[in-house]
Formats: structure tokens, sequence, C-alpha cells
């Protein structure tokens, strides 16, 4: 490290103090983020504010990022935002039997660092994405769909968070074990044995974090970060769709690595040629050692399946369900609920899609309310928070792609329609495909009901479904994180008895419950440091984001033992 | 646990302090243990002592255990001790559609007991074993051919140390999450967003452990204990030569249970009728979330493959090798190995196999030696270790199966016979199977010495692999971790770059290196609290004894958030 630009005294001396309050807060669990929320905040320090952010991302249209990787056998791209901008922008393709060696040969200094080397070298890759975080959250929101404010947020400092918690984890875990030790084992009157040991955390080798184009940064962080800080290499498959939030993760990664005296070639992306199907081929390699996979189930399944050689994390579908049964707040249910269905139009793993209502109506501050009442009043919640055009494209932003579109148009035809999906217009993006959500009346009686509501329609679809009582609903409930999964659940209850047997439905099939939210915290949202994302306990995901599971396989502890 | 004998208050008072030392061990991994390793140590304070343990193994022999496990449909039996004696006993023989729902209607307290509790309740089991050594070790003896010093030490004291062990990373890895959390985040000048949240750890179902033949206890209790601790049942299914050891284990965890207020079918034994392959069944079915398993490759390969319900931990065949390059105590260099190769027949999953010795010869304290003289040497030091029968006995046991005698006589075909193995009578059990190692020269340049070689044969049998050189022992030493795996590595070398060199392919390879042993510590031995038990990262096994990837997956973290 002798000739690097950025010494390992540098860089401890600026971001151990932020690993420390990174790891207070996963112990405590309390609110702690160094990524601001706030468009505004950015601008000073070396952080690019939202005129520079807008023309950096302007700048990258129609352009060549090489990365400068070995291997590269020409350039990819394609992608076309979800709002309609053809991004031009080239990615390099690369020779996979020349990359993956390359990727290798920086590995044993990577180890040989030592943990807390690795975790700031990622946080300083961490702080350089967060002062351009204006100009991820267009790539974000131009590759997601997301609306902007949400792209900003989601994809830049909550993002972000998830990567340093995963740094957090990896790093306190690799710590457990002392870097040496003296053992001395008395022998009565004889001489003690005594052994000099050393621990040293060794990488697993080369990881692959599987991009998806909903979330590339939110969910490809805490794998690309907790495989790094843990010594592996890491490829970044990105999903065709949304190369560029990841490319530009990639670039920024490679600086920091070379700046602070390693190997580039520690992490680099995979961009693929149109149907190559890379993920297939680099999945079942022997240097592939990890997997970090978001998406389809089907995918997922063939990869837990398939990828013997590598330890796979992956989050899959599940059927997000929220149990109604009775509320002291039934106009601050209303709008929460709304608010969760519109997000991103609904095209988030934690958006609700079952909405268990019991047949004979529930109780609430407001009387009595029927199930048609219920929904009746929902539908309202939810035309009423995108009445406004200019609010709902900002809530909705846009459909992600042509399935998603596809499965919505379908859904109307699966049951009563309580509300029928919208177009908005987007007058900045005449091309974007906006919807509302659409609300379909079924019954959880009825057995052709049940492969609608048993199964996941990912994007802006929810289902009202009838139920006998509020124990029919625990059981429904039961049942579809048993089958199906769930990365989320919620509840409104003010009876004892039923929030019990949701709390211990939760505990039983291990999913994550968000009762009776009626303010500003929404079921599909979870904040790093203290909510975790997933149970990893259910068939929705494998793993959670993030605790000690997730990173305590990544890498192994060798021990070496001489006589002292 | 109001009506308990054993109060929550007492088991924590008595308890906590031993958890709280071994959580310390395990973070400065210098020595310590609470269980003691000297026979003579027994006998007071309500623990048995030589003779009173003699006597209850003598008491149990021509019994039937039953243990009043629910949906018992008979009893099976029929173990023969490797020295001769039947020991009769009769374990229940379990309908595992009765059982298994009867193991999980416990389930519930057991969660809701809380980490502290579950370790505390670990460690009363491991105490009333402890007093029991003397029992247990005749029953390890009986089942394993262990040597009696060595049942009563490796079984016992060892074996409740890294149940211990497991149970505290078990424990920590429960508490590193809060049980709640105030999270509170600021909205500039609006209220802030104010959640409770609760985090519990959930227990995976229903964790098998499929005992071994050789260790029963050692083997075992690492998987049992980390699993009960983390809120799981434990099935144990024993090897059908070794079920005593096991049986008593569950017997004394049913008890400790039941006194504690909790499902004495928390633990539970699934012995099975001769040729049945209960493990097969058991396997694959849904309540069964969590495997360990200790044998050949063959099935802990299958198991990875086909219980994909379950988070499978294995412990598979591997070879293992010493390199001898130089050494500047030729004669504690010897006297080491024979040790080495000697202790249980070599019928352990550490015990060194292939000694790649420099067919030019290496460097020693005694001038040169060529590798004639290096394994003349070593042969004669292990004729010198085992010329007096007793001392023999003592330190071989017998032959545990078949299998291992069949391997032993094979093995003397292989190439030329640098030491033959020789039969040693024992006058105690004159129908235990007691054989001294063979020691058989094999040329690592020889294709067809290679399948000998780069196979693990189980038992006492060691190759004198002649290499080219120092270098090319380390690439055959690399070679052979990354395709057959070890559990442990030795070197002797007085060479700063072949010390590297090794040390290196330890590294990359994920093995654990013992360097230049000489005195009273072995290669093959390995100290909880200290000590690491294979590495989890090469073929010989998917994970290590003990850390924190062995317990972080057998449970998972649910929380309930609500608005404060």
């Amino acid at each position: 490290m002798a000739t690097a630009e950025l010494t390992a005294h540098e860089l401890i001396a600026k971001h151990r103090p932020t690993l420390d309050q990174a790891l207070e807060a996963i112990r405590t669990r309390a609110y702690w983020s160094p990524h601001p929320e706030h468009p505004k905040a950015y601008g000073e320090n070396g952080s690019l504010d939202m005129a520079a952010g807008k023309a950096a991302f302007d700048a990258l249209l129609g352009t060549r990022l090489d990365l400068g990787q070995p291997g590269t056998d020409g350039f990819v791209g394609g992608e076309v935002s979800p709002y309609g901008i053809e991004l031009g922008v080239e990615y390099p393709h690369a020779d996979i039997d020349e990359l993956l060696p390359a990727m290798r040969s920086g590995m044993r200094a990577w180890r040989d660092a030592g943990a807390e080397i690795r975790a700031v070298v990622c946080v300083e890759i961490l702080k350089r994405i967060s002062d351009r975080t204006h100009e991820f959250a267009h790539a974000v929101m131009h590759t997601s769909g997301q609306a902007f404010m949400m792209a900003f947020q989601a994809g830049g400092p909550h993002a972000q968070d998830r990567g340093l918690e995963a740094v957090a984890y990896a790093y306190v875990e690799q710590v457990r074990t002392p870097d040496t030790a003296e053992w001395t084992k008395p022998q009565g009157k004889r001489d003690p044995l005594a052994l000099n040991k050393q621990f040293t955390p060794v990488p697993r080798g080369i990881a692959m974090v599987v991009g998806c184009n909903t979330f590339p940064t939110w969910n490809g962080y805490p794998g690309l970060f907790a495989s790094l800080a843990t010594g592996n290499a890491v490829l970044v498959k990105p999903h065709p769709r949304a190369v560029l939030p990841l490319a530009l993760t990639v670039q920024v990664a490679r600086q920091v690595l070379a700046e602070a005296g390693f190997d580039a070639n520690l992490v680099a992306l995979a961009a693929e040629r149109p149907g190559e199907g890379i993920a297939k081929t680099l999945a079942t390699r022997p240097e592939i050692r990890i997997i970090d996979y978001t998406g389809s189930t089907s995918f997922g399944d063939w990869l837990e399946s398939n990828a013997r050689q590598a330890q796979v994390y992956t989050e899959k579908a599940g059927v997000n369900s929220v149990l109604v049964d009775s509320t002291d707040d039934y106009k601050g249910m209303l709008s929460n609920l709304a608010f969760s269905l519109s997000l991103y139009s609904g095209q988030m793993c934690t958006t609700p899609q079952n909405l268990l209502v019991p047949r004979d109506g529930i109780r609430t501050d407001e009387g009595p309310k029927t199930y048609d009442e219920v929904v009746t009043d929902l539908a309202r919640a939810v035309d009423g928070l995108l009445g406004d055009d200019a609010r709902a494209n900002a809530l909705l932003g846009a459909i992600v792609n042509p399935d998603v579109k596809s499965r919505l148009e379908a859904a109307a035809g699966l049951g009563e329609v309580a509300l029928a999906s919208r177009e908005i217009a987007n007058p900045e993006f005449p091309d974007a495909v906006v919807r509302t959500p659409v609300i379909v009346k079924l019954d959880g009686a009825k057995p052709d009901d049940e492969a609608a509501y048993m199964s996941e329609c990912f994007g802006p679809v929810s289902f009202a479904v009838a139920v006998d009582s509020a124990s029919d609903a625990v059981e429904l409930l039961r049942r579809t994180v048993r089958e199906k999964g769930a990365m989320t659940v919620g509840a409104y209850t003010t009876d004892d008895e039923v929030e019990g047997a949701v709390q211990e439905v939760c505990l039983e099939e291990a999913a994550q419950l968000s009762l009776n939210l009626t303010g500003g915290v929404y079921v599909n949202q979870t904040a790093a440091f203290s909510d975790f994302h997933g149970s990893g306990g259910n068939p929705a995901a494998n793993s959670a984001l993030c605790d000690g599971a997730f990173v305590a396989n990544r890498f192994r502890v060798v021990e070496v033992r001489r006589e002292a």
C-alpha cells in the first residue's frame, strides 16, 4: 500500500468513526444513517447538487462506459428507460475465461489487508457513491421506472445504508475471532502445553451479484459489500434493463480500490448481450463461490439447486398479506394502506397484495364497516391520494416493463373490480406507462379465486380477499406464508387475541410483521440498521438483510498453530 | 416454568458464570475448560467416580432404555462392542408420524423462554452428562472401539467442551439483536416518525443429528446443542453401532427439560431396525429443517443435494497430509508423528494419511536424512511407541468395524510396506481386533499410486509419498485439499520460504495448519473454545466447529413493529 494514493492510515482516520457508528446502530437498532435523505443536503464537500447530478447523468447518455476490464471483447447496451428515453450507454462485455482469472489475481493482497482496511475501503466506495447520489438517482429512475424522489432516496441513501450495514456486519463477524491467541494448557506437574495460534479470515472466491430491474442498488449493495468486505472479489451481473446504476457502482469501486493500492479487478461488471443468459453460465463456474440474487422464484430455485459450489443467497417471489380485523383509526389505516398500494405502482417485493377482510365486516372508531364498505373506502382513499396527476406521477413512477402491464391488465378479469386502474399522463415523459393500482375482490372460500390470491401478482394489483372471520384470516395468512412466502405481513386489529394470533403465525412461519401502521411508516418500507428485510425463514427469501447469517459464511477462518 | 423443579432463576444463578466464561474463551481463544480431563477428578459433588461409572455402565447392559417417547412402536438394539461385548441394550423405535408432531408441540414454550434460559438449560444438560463422564466413557469405548482413556477424554470432557462451545456461540448470536428497540426518525419540522420494535429469535423446526460410529458424542454434541440452544427440537439419529452414548444423552436432556418445565419431547431418539436406513427418510421430511451429519462423502453429498428443506451441516471424508521438508528436532518430529498415526488406530477424521517426503531427503538437526531413512525412522518410532502391548492397547483401541480391517489389510498391497501392521492381543477383551498402523511407500510421480493417495483410506493406514521437492509437495498438498478436502494439514520445515508456501496454500484452500509439532500437541487433536475443527471451506466439511456460521442460520429473527 506504500504507493497508494489513499493510505490505510488515512482511510481508517476518515471512516473508522462511521464504521463504529454503524456497529453501534446494528447493536441497538435505533435510527441512524450517515446518508442524507433530502436532495438539498447535497452540493457541498464535493457532493453533486441537484443540477450537477442531472448534468452528470445527461453527460453519460450515449457514451461508452469503458471500465478498463481485462477480457473485454466488445461493448453492449440498449437500455430504454421506463420513461421512454433510450440511454444509449455501452458497457464492456467480458470474456469470462479472461476476466475471472484476472479478478482472482488481486485477492491475496485484499485478503492480507485484513478486515478493518477492507471495511474502510468499502466505506470510501460508499462515500463516493453518496457524493454522486443525484447522478445515481437519475440512473435508478431511468432503469427502474421509480419516480425521481423514490429513486433518489431508495436508490441513494437507503441503498447506501444497506451497503454500509453489510460492511458493518461483515467487519464484526471477521473480528469475533482474534488475529492471534496464546494457548497454554496446564499439565499438572509437567510443563504446560503451549501454542501460538494465528487466525486469518479467508475469502471463498469470486462472488456474483445478480441485479434486479426494480431496485438495482438497494437490492444489489448488501451482497456486493458483504462479499467484498469479507475479502472476496465481486462480479456484478446487472439486469439487462438496469445496468447503469450498477455499472457506475463498479466504476467507483474500481477507482477506489486502485487508489487504495489494490487491484481494480476485485470488482467487475458482467454486462450481457440480449438473450445471452450469462447468469446461468457464470452461476456454475467453479470460480464463483457466492451468489446473491433477487428475482423470480424459478431462477432462484434453479440457482439453489444447480450452483452447488456456491453459497446462494436468494430473494424470490412471495405473497404479502395485510389482515384487516379492526382499527381505532379508520382514516389513518385507509390512507396508510392507500400509500402502500400506490408507492412505485406496487412494484416492490414488500407491497401488500392480499387484504384479508372478514366478510361480516370490521370494527372501527367510525363504527362497524362492512366488507364492501372497507373495500370501497380503500378504493376511495387510493383515488384521493392519486387524484392529482402531479402527485400521482411522483408516487407511482412508471411501469417497469411490459410484463407488469400485462399482469395489471389481466388482473381486472380475476374478479369484481373494486378500483379500476387508470392511466396517468406524464407531461415530462409522454412515453412513460403510468398506471394507478387495481383492487379486485376475491372470496377466500372460493377455490376458483385461490389460484389468484395464492400467487404473486407483481405490480399494482391487490386483492381484497373476503374471509369468514379473523381466525380464518389468520389461518389463510399462515398457509400463504408457509406455502408462498412473504417479505412483509401487516395487520390492523384492536383485539388482543387477534393480535396475539397474528403475531404467533409470524413467529412460527418467520415473517416480519407491521402492526396498526396509520402514520408515515409503511409496511413496504424497512430502514437499514434497524429493520430486517425479509426473514430468511420462509419461501420468499433464504436470507435476511442484514444479519450474521448473511455474512458469516462468505469467509472462513484459517488457523495456523505452532508450538510456543 | 412456575411448577418446574428447576426454576429459571436457579439455572441462571448456577450456570450463567460458566456461560460467561465460555463466551470469554471463544473471544480470546485462550485455553479454558470447565470439564476435568483427569479420571480422578470425578467422584465428588454428585459426579460418579471410576468405580461408580463402571457399575452404572454394567447395569445398563441387557436392559431396555425406555425413554418414554410418544409413538414408540417397538424396541431395537443389537450393538456389539468392538471389544467383543454384546451390549444388549434396547432402545425405542419411533413411528415418526407420531413422534415428529409431538416434538413440535413443545417448541413454542421453548422459543418463548428466550436465549438465556435455553442456554442455561443446555449447560445443565451438559453438567449432568459431565457428572456421568465415567459411565459415558464406557459407553463410548464399547461403541467406538476407542481405548478407555481416549473414550473418557474425547467422549467426555472434550465432547462436553464442544457442546458448551456451541451453546456459547448460539447464545451470543441470538443476543446480537436486542429484544426491543425504540426507533425515532427526525422529520425536520414535523413530528418524528417513531416505532417500537420487538425482535424474537425463532427456531427453524426440528433438527436432526446423524451420529457417527467413531465419535458419537464429540461429533454429535456441537449440532445437538447448537440447534437446541437456538430453540429447535432435536431428533438424534445415532449410528446403529453407536447408539448408547447418544441414547444416554437424549435421556439426560429429556430429564432436564422436563424438570425445567419444558416438554421432554424437544429432544428424542430415532433408533432404527437393521437396514432400515431411517436417516434418508427423515432427511427429506418437511418437519426436519436442520441436519448435522458426520460420515461418508456419498451420504453427505446426498443430504446436501436432497434435503433441500433443511440447513445441512456435513463433515465428510478428506485426505490429510503432512509435508515433511526439514526439522530442527528430528526425534521430536518422529515421535509426534508416530503418536498421531497410532492414536485410535488412525480412525480419526483428523489423522494424517499422506506424508509428503522429498525423494532427495530432508534436512534435520541430525544431518540430512534420505527419504528411505525418514520412512524407516518413522516406522521405528511407531514400533517403539507400540512395543509394549499394554501401551499399544491403551493407544490404539480396537478396530471399529470390519470395513476398516479390510481396508487395512488391502493397504499392504498398494505399495512397498515400510511398516507392517501387527495384531496386538488384548488380555481384557480377547475378541477385540487391535492392529498397529501400516505405512506404505508410494511415489507421487507414479500415476498408478495416485488412486491410493488421493482417496481417503480411513483407518490405520498412512502413505509415505515420495515427491520431487518441497515445492512439488506444496503443489500436491494444494491439489489434495482442493479436490479431496482435508480436516488437518501438518508441516515440518525450518525454511521460511517453504513455511510461507504451505501457509499460503492453507489460506487459499481453507485448511487448518499445524506447524512443526514435536511435543505433546498432535495434528489430529483440536481443543474447543480455541481451535477450529475443519474450516468449512474445503470438500472435507461444509462447516467448522464452531463459529458464527455454524449457528447463525439455525434460527431467524422475527421483528414486530408498531407505532410508538
